[in-house]
């Protein structure tokens, strides 16, 4: 079964069902235990088949950790990228030198052992910052992965990944593009410390695509600037995080700038790709039993739409009041008028999924049990209409719950 | 006893033991049960003998309650205040021209009751946003309203406007101005929402100083940004918040100016005031355990140091840690990585309480055993020193608990 999705009314971009990052072509992935966690998958590997056009985003935090540099130094060589290397349990964040030599040697390693210049490789690490790799258990991980085609391997590198995370995130869509069937897939991990601006996530996607690094870049800039910068799970932004896009040009399309016609289709399916995987992460953040989804519009630009989605997204009190599924519109009124954005106070409209609370900034009267019965979904719509301009946005969340608190209460132990 | 704090090595400024609003000289207060809240304190007055020089500080929120739409009008006219009245259990905000209908009307029932003029009342009101006032039992409350000057009367005053606060705040500080003997006495309320800029927190101020209003809100102003504003909850700000202060020159001296030998010991004596009102409603956040205070160093300016420390403080992920005493210091540099202001992140040293944890960046080995039996004291100090320049901050927050969640899950039922 295909999903359709339309561009300008035309349905032509179409989730691949159970796809994945291994659904583009020319790809393969693998894994292994490595150690580094008690009994779980901690170092995966993806690989191209020929060296693809590579870009990346990454946090913004001040303390760029030790693998994020290397990557960066990778990319700027060609823009190209064949494979990636990462590691779970350990973040190597705030180790200093030990820990930018440590992130050297995983890309020596990865090197060595698939025969890929040092150039094309990319490195990644998820996990307890301020503690040094486990170098011993790293390389004999790195030279003990044997990877794949088949869907166990795309599952191996997607379970490697995870942290506290509950589920495998991944997820593939396709579109014809100049002719030729296009695919983006991907996987991502994330479920605490999530927030705008690349929170504990990490994501790798990959499409057979042909598409210069140059326009690549523009192209996921522009994604993620409405996706993965989207979410938000507790606030807090982490030293490591970093979205990464392959494309090796198997699919056979003439390669694709922003004046091909098809562009806009090439835009759209990374960005159904990107918002699938970001709200797989919103809906699994820590603790979560709900996925709260903010839609705002009548702002005065789109930025400050989102801006605003964000704020209520991530406010404590609203995410409690949605764990406790009581209908506290205002919770979202205290958002709102907390956002760094234009907001006229005379003019707001709230509602929850079908129910309106609040109309030119006063109160409707609703049912409770209504609110309270849409309140135990788990999907929450919470849509903002400040009834001022055309800009509008989407944020995606989680509700706040004690097991939040528990997990992270002893994270280390 | 009286704890002696320094203002340029000289030791002026002492603490008054259970000193509250009532301690300065001229002051009276009440309240009364009016049936707001089930079997509570809810409508409270604070009046000076004579009209009293009067600041206000009020919440950022784009969504300013209906009460201090009409503060501010009082305050206008000649920036003067003799009366204050607030009830709890409903803020009145967001209730459109009902609400300031509403506001209008405690103030005048209040000028009728007191025989105050209407321009010297001021009105507060805390509670559940969005919900009327049920004005028959503010008026009947209002119109029973039987103000003291004892100390049961202070007491009752600070409990009436309480809301999930689980103690009273209040507190008092003495000092030799120009020969005479002045006091600034306060009393506030908030525990949840509480956050920068005026969280759900009202704050009472009462002082016997001869002031004038221009050179009070000045000195009101320059404290709140280092005192009131430097707490912070759940990260969410309200639409009721407001510090306000009386100023009554009961106490006989010549009228303060910042010209005056004594200005930066009145300045440093509204500010112990602030301070200590501030961290108790800290330390009573909702479900709060541990009071947690957040000094930062090394910064490039003040301003920046106090971003950072706020920043430090507000991080769901720092805060569960400090509730579940592990020692990761790893959020706080997460914390410190996204704040909004230089950093950096070669040269941070980071300090648990007496623990070095990091020092130029680099992890420094700790004995777990000594770092969790300091995380299970009932104050938490953290120091971050940026070793960039001259700036210095400080902050207060609380630990994030089940109860916070419990707390929030259902506060309107």
């Amino acid at each position: 079964m295909k999903q359709a999705l339309s561009v300008s009314n035309k349905e032509i971009v179409s989730l691949v069902e159970n796809g994945g990052v291994l659904s583009p072509k020319g790809y393969k992935a693998g894994a292994v235990h490595a150690g580094l966690r008690y009994n779980r998958l901690d170092i995966g590997v993806l690989i191209s088949e020929t060296p693809a056009s590579c870009a990346a985003v990454y946090t913004t935090s001040h303390f760029q950790a030790a693998p994020l540099k290397v990557t960066q130094e990778s990319i700027a060589n060609e823009g190209k990228i064949q494979a990636v290397i990462v590691n779970s349990a350990c973040a190597n964040a705030c180790t200093g030198e030990q820990g930018l030599k440590d992130a050297y040697k995983m890309r020596t390693l990865t090197s060595e052992k698939f025969n890929v210049s040092e150039d094309y490789i990319a490195v990644a690490s998820t996990g307890v910052i301020g503690e040094y790799l486990p170098m011993d258990k790293i390389e004999s991980g790195i030279n003990s992965l044997e990877p794949g085609k088949g869907g166990e391997n795309a599952e191996d590198f997607q379970k490697a990944i995870l942290t506290t995370d509950t589920v495998m995130k991944s997820s593939c869509y396709q579109a014809e593009i100049g002719g030729k069937s296009v695919h983006v897939g991907g996987a991502a991990k994330g479920s605490g410390m999530i927030h705008p601006n690349m929170a504990t996530m990490l994501g790798f996607l990959t499409t057979d695509a042909a598409i210069s690094p140059e326009h690549l870049s523009a192209a996921l800039k522009e994604v993620t600037d409405i996706t993965f910068n989207q979410i938000t799970v507790d606030g807090d932004t982490s030293t490591n995080d970093m979205v990464i896009v392959m494309a090796n040009g198997q699919a056979g399309n003439k390669p694709l700038t922003p004046d091909h016609s098809d562009w806009p289709v090439f835009v759209k399916l990374l960005k159904e790709n990107c918002e699938s995987l970001a709200k797989q992460i919103a809906r699994d953040g820590e603790g979560a039993t709900k996925l709260i989804e903010v839609a705002v519009k009548g702002a005065v630009s789109n930025d400050e739409a989102r801006t605003i989605a964000k704020q209520i997204v991530g406010s404590n009190l609203v995410k409690t009041a949605v764990y406790g599924a009581d209908a506290n519109w205002g919770r979202i009124i205290g958002a709102v008028g907390q956002a760094n954005a234009s907001v006229n106070p005379e003019t707001v409209d709230i509602e929850l999924g079908p129910i309106v609370m609040l109309k030119g900034s006063n109160p409707v009267a609703f049912s409770e049990e209504e609110a309270k019965a849409y309140l135990e979904k788990d999907t929450i719509h919470i849509m903002v209409d400040l009834n001022m301009g055309d800009g509008s946005g989407t944020a995606w969340g989680c509700d706040l719950s004690y097991d939040y608190v528990k997990i992270n209460a002893s994270y280390r132990t």
